[in-house]
């Protein structure tokens, strides 16, 4: 399985239509830039259908928005995790908040990531979620309050108390899930909050995919990362 | 909040037709009858049509088999915590095998039974899941490997390790949970067997619930826990 | 199975908090004193625990306000088919915009409703989806635009179109169902200006459930009806 | 939207692991062959991961195997009708056996579909639910009786009178709608027995994606429709 350096910065492209098809490869290649500039890792979450020919364009890590908790056979309209796999993806985000999933399902899934060799980042939407989450041993724990989902307001500086409050009951239950955050993030100074916070990272999507300049966006958010692993 | 008295034997009526109507306030009478002469907790969870006729007959505890994560209004078709709490049920079963609930679904879920004074059996199938769980902080957790429900063999005769496993598990995230096992239990012997493996007591549906005669079921069941109790 | 005399008032209950155990109750007592006074039908869809009490409370049509599409069996949390109507049900809404199902559950929902004698009154959302559920032959069908549920903006009044629409496309596919409309009705002349319409009564829920006085809101309804009865 | 020649053989590569990926596209590539050769239409329904890649390597209909109800936007996981679009699908399968929908769902997606300029070919069980559809005006319906899909049991052999029966019911309601049947076709004398009923062509999956030899066993079946053709 692919080793993924935190800080990460994972922009999950929804069904946005700002980034389908072509312009998914683009994002994906702006991403790419400023991830080499800047030595942050930037991962991105495009449409199934453009998984293929977003990781065959780029050399970042890319992931899948969903799996489903099958094995190759007759499951018509669902998503195989190997399928995904084949096409590039190295993860799977999880339990989306638009995308919730049953207790049982997410533990089947995680076990079928693994045996594939996904990774998966378990999306929650509080602490004790996320702490029963953290038991199912997923590679990641994304905490996104859904009440800032697509708000502008950065959970990282809204709501920390969320945040400080899942990476010490994720901790309890296991001390080695890395913890993201999410909801809400779209400037430097939010990515900056999160990492200061004990978070390894942030998931996005609009803060970057319906930015008018990528780069700029990109650039804004990994040079925060990049300020505050030089401040370690 | 209704306390309980370990051990619990409690019976799931599921939507068998042995059990519809007046027969399950006989059968809730006869589990009354056994939980009076052996003094071992017999619960009864009739399908919700039956709850207040049952709540109404006997003086045992009385569990509903499902909650929707819901508060009061526009929620047509859906099981309102609220009013399986007025029809005279102290608690429910939640996330059964058969009725499988999304990991937010069963923490709101949860939620609101504490709101409403509902005591939350908390179904799971395998030990990762119930220690996932045990950090939503339910009141029990029923743990029932899906393949042997309804078949007869025991689960704690046939694979006492997933009940020691999930013991283990469960109390690390969470010490003061008991834990009940189901699936297979129709004999007094798997009770015993399921009490000294460090349960609280056990689950089960069509061991009692299709018995020919359910006063003698439930009381090899009961005799059995009676044992356990007094060789301690 | 009963037969339903029309014009039919039809008030579903909901999850609504006012009218839960003892109040659910007084509220078909009301329906069934104006039902008694005007000579017009009025039913009443209360929660599933409630059914058993109401329906023995009065001599009104009781309906469930869901079905699950299960025989008698291993279906822990589910709506049997055969316990709503041992509880006294007459028949159920089905596919309510709060409870929406699969198009093969609701084939499968009305041949078991048939098979155990149950009137189903299948809701729907647009006409085309009304013609739909006409081919699958359900007692009734009830056309709610959702967007009007709810807010006292009566669709009788408000969308006539939808209304008439779907009696046309109904009576294409399946000449003998009687269709009644939903969404927004609060008053009598909502009532009156449905039935001119063709339609053969109304499914209403808030504008009955949450009236300070129920039996004047009832009677300003059925006194409506009686007066577009009077004037065939 | 693309028009499509009849009699059609459409094959659903479902999940299976012989048809991700390279193979994917191999498989479609030996359809095209055999549809050159033969002159019967032959379309392909690859997995969402695999369809820009097959789209852009041949010359025949690609479907997408399901699409949701939605517009481009926030919904993370789910598939977005311009995106299967976009990636070169000309229409998608919608409700299969392994994929039900709920009633207002189809009508959404179709609606979606006919936006994007998408094909739906609407997949259905029984006579009745058939007619349901139809009245959703699909462009296609395929009727599967779930029984007999993966048996190699062919229902245009084993029960003709289903697609009789549905052929009827289908015309009835919307006599323009073209029908084609599904489960069990594995050979060419059932894809002739079918178009004999009156269907339009066959969707299957496990006869042609399991065989061995792919383009010999496609060659038997679109032979068969070729002998139909100039037999008529």
């Amino acid at each position: 399985m692919a080793k993924i350096e935190y800080p990460l910065i994972l922009v999950n492209y929804k069904t946005y239509e700002q980034a389908i098809g072509k312009k998914a490869v683009e994002l994906a290649r702006a991403a790419e830039k400023v991830s080499k500039e800047t030595g942050i890792t930037i991962g991105v979450a495009p449409q199934f259908t453009d998984i293929a020919r977003v990781a065959e364009a780029v050399d970042i890590p890319v992931f899948a928005q969903h799996i489903d908790p099958i094995t190759p056979g007759a499951h018509t309209g669902h998503i195989l995790p190997e399928a995904v796999k084949e096409a590039g993806a190295i993860g799977t985000l999880l339990n989306h908040s638009e995308c919730r999933l049953r207790l049982d399902v997410i533990h089947e899934c995680i076990k079928r990531a693994k045996e594939v060799g996904l990774i998966v980042v378990l999306c929650t939407n509080v602490p004790e979620v996320s702490a029963a989450g953290a038991a199912l041993n997923p590679d990641m724990i994304a905490i996104e309050p859904p009440e800032l989902i697509g708000t502008g307001v950065a959970v990282s500086k809204a709501k920390p108390e969320v945040i400080t409050s899942t990476l010490e009951l994720v901790r309890k239950v296991n001390p080695n899930i890395p913890v993201l955050c999410g909801a809400g993030i779209t400037k430097g100074e939010d990515v900056y909050a999160a990492l200061k916070l004990g978070t390894k990272g942030v998931l996005l999507a609009s803060g970057v995919v319906k930015a008018k300049d990528w780069e700029k966006a990109l650039l804004d958010l990994a040079n925060a990362a990049r300020k505050w692993v030089e401040g370690r």
